[in-house]
């Protein structure tokens, strides 16, 4: 096995046993880079000879022991321009690093650069393609940073959902998408998009790992992960959108859900309450989706106009149309929605549920929708990507859970337990 | 009366009935200032020059016909300078202005200036002082947006809340502080103090002017307000830190209580629920302030630090020695209250409470505490302060009241009605 196809902790503990250094595991890297990024497309930005030399020198001291960190360019940084995938920011330095930069370069990381995103985060598409298949759409907005982890070019990435932006891409690269519980991670110098959505998360290749960054991202010191005591008990919420999904992804769901009552867990289907008013949830939420991000993005949309594509600024045009009222009223449904969804679902360890319609759709002109993302991202739920099955074209297909909000650490446990009943 | 010392709303009916220009309005805070800045210090920056060439060829255009704001330095411009009260910030000029920035100048309102605020807004105060009696402090962090206000140097002033920023110099300078439902107003281009915590909101003389400001932050048409209608049921609630407050303040919260009963309110002395567990919320919520603000400013801490008040590099010390799972703990107990105290409260349309301990205290060395602002903050519950009473030094002391999460306009209306009855 190569360094660059090592997970973080998988090089960490090499590192500790003198058997990789910095050096070669940032090697590995940008070799890996260098071979497929004509192909795959998935940086914005990175700085091969100061990359190599900040490796020669670092330490390699814990916790992260110079394992490199790729930033989706939604992501302040002061020593990489930052575009948030807009042609307004072609040449923006920002002055300061987000708190999330400072965070993996306080435990000795090191960011590798910053991966493409659609523009501000939105629906015109960056040019990442699929690393399985270079034809299809690596998905949105976090496509180049799924592609680079998927494609063994950098161990870790963070990036962050406003409507299906981690959960997605990872489904279609095939790796683990992890969005916390909204609140957890810190969104200081990270773009606004949609503020009551904007929610920090990570790609990587093992829940471990998951774990790992969390706990770094959060300032503290990484502890192994628990496992999970007690017979777990899954939810599986179809939704209303459960028809919308292909075939191949409902078999999948339902194959997952039989393999975990073959291994003994508690498996409930469960409908959503009903106060919550399926036939208006995904209007409310676009509703507030559009509202806030044609006040985010940019600042200034006016001047900027030209600078920007037809498909965002029809979006901020309908954003901007929206009247506070509405969107009050919008904000309030979601809020209750939350507390009914919440009372429902705190009988059980996870939920089980579809992350996409199905494989990555074909071409990159659209990074694909969110469906089944869009709910969990309002409710403020931690979801979490497993790179469990594949498709009828080859193309990975994933799962996805959901958790009540703040129990993150305990969903992760219990995530690893279902992941290793599941996957294929 | 001198078009400075007008409302909002006053202003521009003022200006609509040709009866005032926006340039003499320019003139006349510009003139108040120049007189009063001595010895108040509201102001970390303005232009004058700028200032009576943009009034005099603003075309006053509705709604905001050129009406003046200020800005809590915590607010990006790239007009100005931002320093966030910071050393460390002494010569930034942002490159993109937050979105509320955008928001007044998209609404026809000129930015008038920056107002100091305490060091990244924490504890160590900026050097503004109380304009009714300078020897005393305006509180903090908002001091300068609530003294310049206060003294009709400017009718509107834009700040953020962590703790108690808005409603404590509110009180003690004698005029309306609001903080609506956390989430409410976007926060892009704000300086990120505490996350879970922070929220936009605002300074005014009227409420009717924070029904407008917040249309117009919201990027809305602003519509004139509602009469609240039925007969408000208010709940008294002294929370446990009731004792704290001195004698003055408690005289005036049963004053308002008794009025309010008067003018036939319903009212109800609540206690907050049992799930709440009193003796350690103070703890949690500094626990989770203090590990966020220690996160986010400065960003890069260990290089500054020798730019930073030895009281922030402590506290900055205390919030990064709080372990990821104590935090963990900490807003998932944040989270758990809400629902709890929220279900307790739906059933009233405003809760009474105090604002601070007493009238603004003595020296400007300490902005003041958040005992009696920590709570609703946490709570993410939309707040008021209601300049209702005066205390033995002759000091503004006033009243709180708070309201379950996105009622914000109801709450407005129901404010009116209990100001209309409390004020002295």
């Amino acid at each position: 096995m190569q360094p660059n196809e090592l997970t973080a902790l998988e090089a960490i503990s090499a590192i500790e046993a003198g058997n990789l250094t910095v050096e070669a595991l940032m090697s590995a890297c940008l070799d890996r880079i260098e071979e497929r990024e004509p192909e795959i497309a998935a940086w914005a930005y990175l700085d091969r000879a100061n990359l190599l030399s900040a490796a020669r020198w670092h330490e390699g001291k814990p916790p992260m022991r110079g394992v490199p960190v790729a930033l989706e360019d939604v992501i302040d940084t002061t020593d990489a321009p930052t575009t948030y995938g807009s042609f307004i920011y072609r040449n923006y330095w920002p002055t300061t690093d987000a708190a999330c930069v400072t965070r993996v370069e306080e435990a000795n990381g090191l960011i590798l650069g910053k991966t493409h995103t659609s523009e501000f985060s939105g629906s015109y598409p960056g040019p990442t393609r699929n690393p399985h298949d270079v034809r299809h759409t690596p998905g949105g907005s976090g496509g180049g940073a799924a592609a680079a982890v998927a494609d063994h070019m950098v161990p870790l990435a963070i990036g962050r959902q406003a409507g299906g932006a981690l959960i997605r891409p990872a489904a279609h690269c095939g790796i683990y998408g992890y969005k916390p519980t909204y609140g957890l991670l810190s969104l200081s110098g990270v773009h606004h998009l949609a503020e009551s959505l904007d929610t920090l998360g990570c790609f990587t290749r093992s829940i471990e790992d998951i774990a790992f960054l969390l706990d770094i991202l959060l300032g503290g010191r990484p502890a192994p992960m628990q496992e999970f005591e007690g017979r777990p008990r899954i939810a599986l919420c179809r939704t209303h959108h459960w028809d919308e999904a292909d075939e191949t992804t409902r078999a999948c769901i339902e194959r997952a859900a039989r393999r975990l009552i073959g291994a003994g867990m508690t498996m409930k289907e469960v409908e959503l309450p009903r106060g919550f008013d399926f036939e208006s949830s995904l209007e409310v939420f676009a509703m507030v989706y559009e509202f806030e991000t044609a006040r985010n993005c940019p600042p200034g949309a006016g001047i900027a106009a030209e600078q920007m594509s037809s498909l965002l600024r029809d979006m901020c045009d309908r954003g901007m149309a929206i009247e506070a009222a509405e969107y009050r009223g919008a904000v309030q449904r979601l809020h209750q929605w939350r507390g009914l969804v919440e009372a429902k679902f705190t009988e059980f360890d996870a939920v089980l549920t579809p992350c996409a319609h199905g494989e990555a759709p074909l071409g990159i002109a659209a990074p694909g929708k969110y469906t089944f993302n869009y709910l969990w991202t309002a409710l403020h739920m931690p979801a979490l990507t497993i790179p469990a099955f594949s498709g009828p074209q080859g193309l990975p297909i994933g799962v996805q859970l959901v958790a009540p909000c703040h129990t993150d650490e305990r969903f992760l446990s219990v995530a690893r337990e279902i992941a290793r009943h599941i996957i294929d």
